[in-house]
């Protein structure tokens, strides 16, 4: 490449995208670690976007109707950094920078949600960002049709490289956001032909344009180093009506001596190296120093921003009181008032109803009444929309042709299910939720464990929750499932019992803030455990007594979902016997876990014989069992110890000893 | 459709076809589950594959070189059963057919390898089977070339629907299979339109062909209820130097009154309109009744695929003996006898040398001397080779000039490449191992679950293990993934401490014949802590004593991996002030947890304070803390509690408490 005649051909668009370049290969530098090639490649299309087209306001991160830039390869976080530092966002002043990947500082070696103003998502595991801007533009079209253009019109801007776009993830994505025309999202694919490995070729010749446009987007491929190209192809991405990908043609790590290979994408440390690429650069400052021009040329980009921002808190001004305080409440991840007497209700209903149903049934019942109160609820299912029972009357589909639609059919798309919905819930004003067979779980996971990691509450409906589905056999039959999501850090898994603890734990979930919640369901019917109405959110302490001994107190059973049932028998059996029984019904480990130790032990008190009861694996269980002042020589578990099988559900829980009967004989087996 | 003129126009085919129909509509009928609609949509591709192309023996259903055939859309597992009883595998009986679904018959829900011959796969998660044929395909390819085209020369055809080609692991197959071009490799697309949601066009417009197409792929379109079209199109993508896709338009449920909609996908199970279909067909058969004649001229398509297999046994039998065992001893799963003696050398050499290194470079030491004595064995990592140093100088890189290469650039796929690997092992006469970092192992679940299930030796290299990565930060940090795995029935979690330890556990992965194994390995360097050599496989034990108590013995230290380290220096501590401390390395729990009880009680005796330090969720440490004779009043982990940070690595042990003094202190609290 002719850096000179680049520099010359736009000397102020060069020089800000130098300062990027010069900031990245000063923070990797100090860091000892990270990636340089990607930020030094990608700094000509940030530099044009950030400069003439995207709307932002550094002294407002937060601005509602602000464009989203989402850095899918989140390896060039230093990209992102520097754009940060540069327009002026005070978490990210010259001190972040130089302490770059340290403890304590909000620079993290791939971009972390909410350690500082002006990240917009947390990326770095490959495909996520893309994946996830797609619920950004959905939330997006949702709330533009419904608040109008003058309150909700804005962009979402990603950019993802070769290693996004290899990941299974992107064609989730890609084919969602093609069908439903999500015309503000515009992808920059970094076409830098080079992966860890080498060059691209090594490992894939897919024609991405041709890709894209084979579902539905508007394409175009670009010199990623020419300004006016960028600036153009973004104004056309603009005009058309579709998704737009642009693919940028670049050189990583341009202007060091390794760009264009595979050792450029890492970290460029070497003082010498790095100089030469300062000097071709034309680059005269020191480390990390950035002039007061440059710094005030790269400033004045949020101008049109800060610009678009006072006409929009114009606009919004205008709207009634209640209606702005409608706005903020979903952006806040507030519940309506009306939440906690409508669950209320619905639960004395329950009680004296006492219906029998599967919980995924029981499921759609409380978001009958829920959806019509949360206009923020957006539902959805991979595809089984009439298993999972995810959707409601009131939704309408979310179309093409009716972007007030609250119900997504993402299609057989577990993993971009999720991550839309993880979008969704950081573009704000929407509380996602989506369903699909918890087996299922596994082909959504790394989405799942980002909802974890940000913090956000977005809700998993996942149904056929063990053996209990029956026929369609063991690859559809959860049984390590509940011990895999009970050992990831800030997830809430649910299980409830019946139709009263369902509506629990859904109040639970659509009341979060900070973390996401799975809801795992029954295929099969499961009478109501609950018949006495109780104002309180039982569900709320994790685990509770359900049925208490009579006589003196000389086992516990405890249990969840479907197997709730089985020991509510077992106890009848015991206690016919003359052995004081309590039933513990435990729909969510972790909040059991995290209430004082005075409820705990109040629950499971120290001295009966415990047995645990739940279709799954025994290792979430053991703490249960043999901590929390139990007994290893008093405890046991009733469950699955290896895969399931494809027969009726009942006869499946008999051969695998998962009875009434099974539950009280261990019990006895421990007196 | 006109059903007659289509019966009309090829009587024998159509009765054929009408067979799988009717055969189709009786046992989902009796069931009262299952899926209908796809077996009678894609009956004709089906029978003119298996009538003029498909090489089989159902007398011989392993035979190695006959062609394979996948049903990806596994929900339509009596699309195989039919074809599997039609043409004579005695595994497949009537009997079988009549018990579809039942527990104890081979005909589960969806396809189970294992439960009968001539069942090449699991299928059934959607996706899977297109992935795992890429796998099949290449491992073709590496040994037509290495045994010639008269001892190994087949095809693998493929049937994936709309959920296999919208799912996510789909384009990390089709790309990885374009790139490659395998031509080996056949997909039929069945192109029905429906998903279970609705029409197809709900959630996705992908213009398929075109997709594949932009992969690099040979695509066609054809109508897939035209035998003479659909015979065509097979001739012509054998021809093809490509891998080749054959979009067929079909009608889901051909024939039934739910023919081309959403509830044609389920169980058509209404007696009526299951004889009025039927009567469609011309089908004058009783329930189950499938006539000599038909049965005869199904029997027949075996023909040609007999006498392949007879013509191969013939030129297989021209071999030397040696080559001969040598192809038995691959597709048995054997490992060379040469395997214990290289493996107790590497062992004795390492501990004399005591390198210190990370347990990912002693992995890539270990296999420099596998590779060469195994030549079945298959590398590759998801575009991190050299981070997880899964390559070895003798393999030849694997691609379209070089189908001797036993390195295979996976590109950023990890999905796609677990799947893959399953197939490889599945065609046979082959060991794959593949890499990628452990965190990512959340993108690879879906198919790590179905190794376990399947019952298939696949390895899985995850290196950068823990927090020990350091500055990449918490997305890349495993900290749930360890007590998950260990969750998931059948699988082997080794952890090693040093080279010593990660010879044991290659060793033990690589002569697995029914068991998958996951090397979770550490970036950081590790001293070596088995320094006296011992010709035993310790780590085979799962669970031993590496340092014994001197003095009373108090307290019991047990670690795996990276924090073994710790343990020691934690002992010295210990030992230090008199308090006699045993390390107990732990490197498979598993493995220790299917010891005797004899065996386990040795290594952990009742009494002693129990302390376990691993840089991972504590879940999967409750039974061996206060479980096998332990006491939750004398146990303590040091481990991390939630998500990881970005900094260097020995920084983040301090901050999270990952330490020796920790270890040491948490012991001296509970004496």
């Amino acid at each position: 490449m002719d850096l000179a005649a680049l520099r010359n051909a736009h000397p102020e668009h060069w020089t800000k995208a130098a300062a990027i370049r010069a900031l990245t290969l000063d923070a990797v530098g100090a860091a000892n670690s990270g990636h340089s090639g990607m930020p030094m490649g990608m700094a000509d299309v940030a530099t044009v976007l950030f400069t003439n087209h995207l709307n932002f306001d550094p002294a407002a991160p937060n601005w509602p109707d602000r464009d989203r830039f989402i850095l899918s390869a989140g390896h060039g976080s230093m990209l992102l950094y520097s754009l940060l530092h540069l327009t002026g966002y005070e978490d990210f002043d010259l001190d972040q920078i130089k302490n770059f990947r340290q403890w304590g500082y909000r620079t993290a070696g791939h971009p972390e949600y909410g350690h500082g103003k002006g990240i917009e998502v947390t990326t770095g595991p490959l495909g996520q960002g893309i994946a996830n801007s797609v619920g950004f533009a959905i939330a997006e079209e949702i709330q533009r049709a419904t608040w109008g253009e003058k309150i909700v019109n804005h962009y979402t801007y990603v950019m993802a490289g070769d290693g996004c776009l290899m990941e299974g993830i992107s064609q989730e994505a890609i084919g969602l956001a093609g069908m439903q025309k999500l015309s503000h999202l515009i992808v920059f694919f970094d076409n830098n032909d080079i992966t860890i490995d080498g060059h691209v070729g090594m490992a894939d010749i897919t024609d991405q344009p041709a890709r894209f446009a084979a579902s539905g987007w508007h394409v175009q491929s670009i010199d990623g180093h020419n300004p006016d190209e960028i600036d153009a192809a973004i104004k056309a991405a603009k005009d058309d009506p579709r998704p737009s990908m642009i693919a940028c043609k670049t050189h990583i790590a341009l202007g060091h001596a390794a760009q264009g290979t595979a050792k450029g994408h890492g970290a460029l440390t070497d003082a010498a190296q790095m100089q030469v690429a300062k000097d071709a650069y034309g680059w005269a400052g020191a480390s990390f120093d950035v002039s007061a021009e440059i710094k005030a040329q790269w400033e004045a980009t949020a101008e049109r921003g800060k610009a678009a921002h006072a006409a929009w808190h114009e606009r919004f001004g205008k709207l009634s009181a209640a209606k702005q305080a409608e706005f903020h409440r979903t952006f806040d991840l507030e519940a309506p008032k009306k939440l906690a007497a409508t669950i209320r209700a619905f639960k004395k209903q329950a009680s004296e109803s006492a219906p029998k149903v599967a919980t995924r049934k029981s499921s759609e019942n409380v978001l009958e009444v829920i959806n019509p109160i949360m206009p923020e609820t957006v539902g959805g299912s991979a595809d089984l929309t009439g298993s999972n029972n995810t959707k409601t009357p009131d939704m309408g589909v979310f179309s093409p042709d009716n972007r007030k639609g609250r119900y997504v059919h993402y299609g057989i798309r577990e993993h971009g299910m999720a991550a839309a919905m993880n979008g969704m819930v950081l573009h704000g004003g929407a509380r996602p939720y989506g369903g699909t067979f918890m087996c299922f779980t596994d082909y959504a996971r790394g989405a799942m464990r980002l909802s974890a990691l940000m913090g956000v509450p977005t809700v998993y409906v996942m149904t056929h929750d063990s053996i209990g589905l029956g026929e369609d056999g063991p690859t559809h039959q959860p049984v390590e499932h509940l011990s895999m999501l009970r050992a990831t850090p800030n997830t809430h898994v649910f299980r409830p019992a019946d139709t009263v603890e369902t509506a629990e734990a859904w109040e639970l979930a659509l009341t979060s803030t900070g973390t996401p919640s799975v809801l795992a369901l029954s295929r099969q019917n499961l009478p109501t455990v609950r018949t006495t109405h109780t104002n309180k959110n039982l569900t709320a302490q994790g685990g509770y007594v359900l049925a208490e001994a009579e006589g003196k107190r000389q086992v516990i059973l405890i249990a969840t979902g479907s197997e709730v049932e089985l020991a509510l028998a077992a106890r009848e059996t015991l206690q016919a016997e003359g052995i004081g029984t309590r039933v513990v019904s435990m729909p969510c480990m972790e909040l059991f876990m995290a209430q004082d130790e005075a409820v705990r032990r109040k629950v499971l008190p120290a001295g009966p014989v415990r047995v645990a009861v739940e279709a799954g694996a025994r290792q979430s269980w053991d703490m249960i069992l043999m901590g929390e002042r139990g007994n290893a020589k008093k405890a046991a578990f009733v469950g699955m110890t290896g895969f399931g099988a494809s027969a009726p559900a009942e006869v499946l829980f008999e051969k695998f000893g998962i009875t009434a009967a099974h539950v009280a004989q261990a019990a006895k087996d421990l007196l």
